[in-house]
């Protein structure tokens, strides 16, 4: 069978499990949750010969430590994906919900019916756990979906998938409720993003390069962010110790992360009473600072100018940019220019400057101080999270169940018609 | 200049003022859309002169009576557009509205704020009016847009916005908050559905050829419907005169429109008391009717054969395509297959077939007991109308001012930090 025939049939497939899903019973939904973990419980013997298929050919492909790492199943990783099935069992279903269900002056009832989306395409890389989270978030929200690993856990996705298709079959679900594309050849993702008779969104996860050709190349909406270029902006209004509990924890928390801040704001007049013993800090952690000419006015010892690609650039590492602005117009100024509308915070105790800022930063989070590393579905309180969105339509920040589904409208009548 | 240059000016002058916009307080909103108003009223005879001159235009290219008609400007419709601005001012301004702002366990307090989502831009046809209502629609929601009318229309929509330009200034809102561009060259609608960094949706307006294009070829989200392919379906349960009055109604109030209805399902144990009556009623009204050979052998001398293709047809015109099915499940398997999910309807007296039909037809609007004409955003209260979506993702059904905002995350803490 070629790729096009085979994909095609994937979105067939996929689109009739979705017709049954959208108005499956919670109690289904859970039961399946439940036999994907059991099965994987039973199997993790197997899980872990097939990983190591994938581990011995990444190391003869030359994969580096780092990718190496991502594709390695553990006992305590693949129990991760037992209890993130166990959590998402847990969570409320709000499928088929009615709300703002009135009366209107014409005498018909209109109200909006939370539904699925459809199908939903995952696309992403090494990591073989995403075959399971991003399962069990389609299939509680009534989802259809059709997931596309990496080339290199091949071997380790099969055999998830297999577990997961078992599962589906143990709780009487669709099995075609949850697919892997079984082939390594690359045009299956040409064609996964383009079949819009039977994929109605794109979820990436991975790495900017492979997010950006995505978005690029699909025909069928996106739900996506491309970078975090996190803003934290110390207002002269700031509590000191709070503003550098979060100038610290919103850099040093982890670095690889999307809601890590990249560059700090701090208003001039408060500078010299911070940046001191904040570069201290940051340098017994071993953050590079890169700096505008009055930070390393002020921070003789530990600063290398920055340049005009650095306020641009989201590092993922230990390193920070940092300049000195008259105040919150400056601050917001530069916000607006080089954000990339993830998350920003301000540090003040003004209260007038922290509604400005709240109303006037356009990103998809906006804090008052609070560390940026908040910025997490968890953290927020949706039980889980696809992803994080940093477009404007549809879903804005992290995404979860939610983000998944849509809402119709419904009418009831008694034989109402228009005059 | 040229139109790369002038679309990348109207794009940042766009951008710019939408940064304003986006937290004007709603009087600021209100004055302009008032102050619009009274610049119409005041200069009626010019926008009818200027109107002549597309209307003579017009005529020498050949346009044909149902252009020239929509093209028309009358003091009753400059009138009905300043009674639309008046309407938009008295809605409600949900913009900076803070919901669902609670403690996580954390302590850091989670919320999110309607915001507008930036620069719109507004891809039309003919009718001059649509320039006054989208622009009042993407002011009063706090978006800046960019207003791209027929080329037959041009000096009309000229004259049109020279008033919305003079109300903006007059009420002290920024003058390129709403922008028409300002040449008949097509290049320029290419330039405006691919400017990602300055506009962040598209919505087009006017024939099924103009929208198919636009989809295809823009790289920004489009906010639209293709096809109104909407079904009534009369259950075997139904009330005979509940059904005969909306299957009426929903196929003769009015034609060409998307929410009218094109293809009447009846269930066959009700099609003999039902379609005689009916068919005499769709007769007297000059209504085409094509049937199934069930519905042909009911109606045997106001009946055509229906071929495949009536199935797939939005006919906007007085025919209608009947077919006798034997129940809800045939019922909605065509529906499925044919609708182009934006009104369906059942009528039935049965209880549990109403849930049924509600939960498992997944259109943009689905409807018990009542018109598909009554799919509408006024008559669902929505206020105003920009379109209606037949998409799944972000707005679904009749769009109103909501459809043109978005959410965005705010985090209120205290110094919190993430442990």
């Amino acid at each position: 069978m070629n790729i096009h025939t085979y994909m095609q049939t994937l979105g067939q497939q996929a689109k009739a499990a979705a017709r049954v899903l959208s108005h499956l019973d919670t109690n289904f939904k859970n039961r399946a949750l439940i036999a994907i973990a059991n099965e994987l419980q039973d199997h993790k013997a197997d899980l872990m010969a097939e990983n190591q298929k994938d581990l011995v050919a990444g190391k003869e492909n030359g994969l580096d430590d780092a990718a190496l790492d991502r594709l390695t199943l553990t006992p305590k990783s693949i129990q991760a994906m037992i209890d993130g099935l166990i959590q998402v069992a847990t969570l409320p279903d709000s499928i088929g919900e009615i709300t703002d269900l009135s009366y209107r002056p014409s005498g018909i009832q209109i109200g909006q019916m939370r539904v699925p989306l459809g199908v939903i395409g995952i696309i992403y890389e090494s990591r073989p756990n995403v075959t399971v989270d991003a399962a069990a978030l389609c299939l509680k929200s009534g989802n259809a979906c059709i997931l596309r690993g990496g080339s290199e856990a091949i071997h380790s996705n099969r055999a998830i998938a297999a577990c997961v298709t078992q599962g589906l079959i143990d709780a009487q679900v669709p099995p075609t409720a949850v697919q892997i594309v079984d082939t390594t050849d690359r045009e299956a993702v040409g064609e996964l993003i383009t079949m819009k008779e039977f994929v109605d969104v794109i979820v990436p996860r991975g790495g900017k390069s492979l997010i950006e050709r995505i978005s690029k190349e699909a025909t069928i909406p996106v739900i996506k962010h491309l970078d975090g270029i996190c803003h934290v902006y110390i207002d002269d209004k700031a509590d000191i110790q709070k503003a550098i509990r979060i100038a610290v924890n919103a850099k040093t928390h982890r670095y690889g992360v999307c809601n890590a801040m990249e560059t700090l704001l701090i208003a001039e007049n408060i500078a010299p009473d911070i940046l001191p013993e904040l570069a201290e800090i940051y340098h017994s952690k071993g953050v590079e600072l890169r700096g505008c000419a009055k930070t390393c006015s002020l921070l003789p010892k530990n600063c290398i100018r920055a340049t005009e690609e650095d306020w641009q650039t989201e590092y993922l590492a230990p390193i920070l940019s940092i300049k000195i602005v008259s105040g919150i117009d400056e601050a917001m100024n530069h916000i607006h220019q080089y954000s990339s509308q993830h998350t920003d915070a301000i540090v003040t105790e003004d209260y007038t400057l922290a509604r400005r800022f709240l109303r006037e930063v356009d990103s998809s989070s906006v804090m008052v101080n609070a560390s940026t590393r908040f910025a997490d579905g968890f953290q927020y309180g949706l039980g889980a999270e696809i992803g994080i969105s940093t477009d404007k339509l549809h879903a804005r920040g992290p995404v979860g169940l939610k983000g998944l589904t849509s809402l119709k409208y419904i009418v009831l009548g008694d034989g109402h018609i228009r005059a």
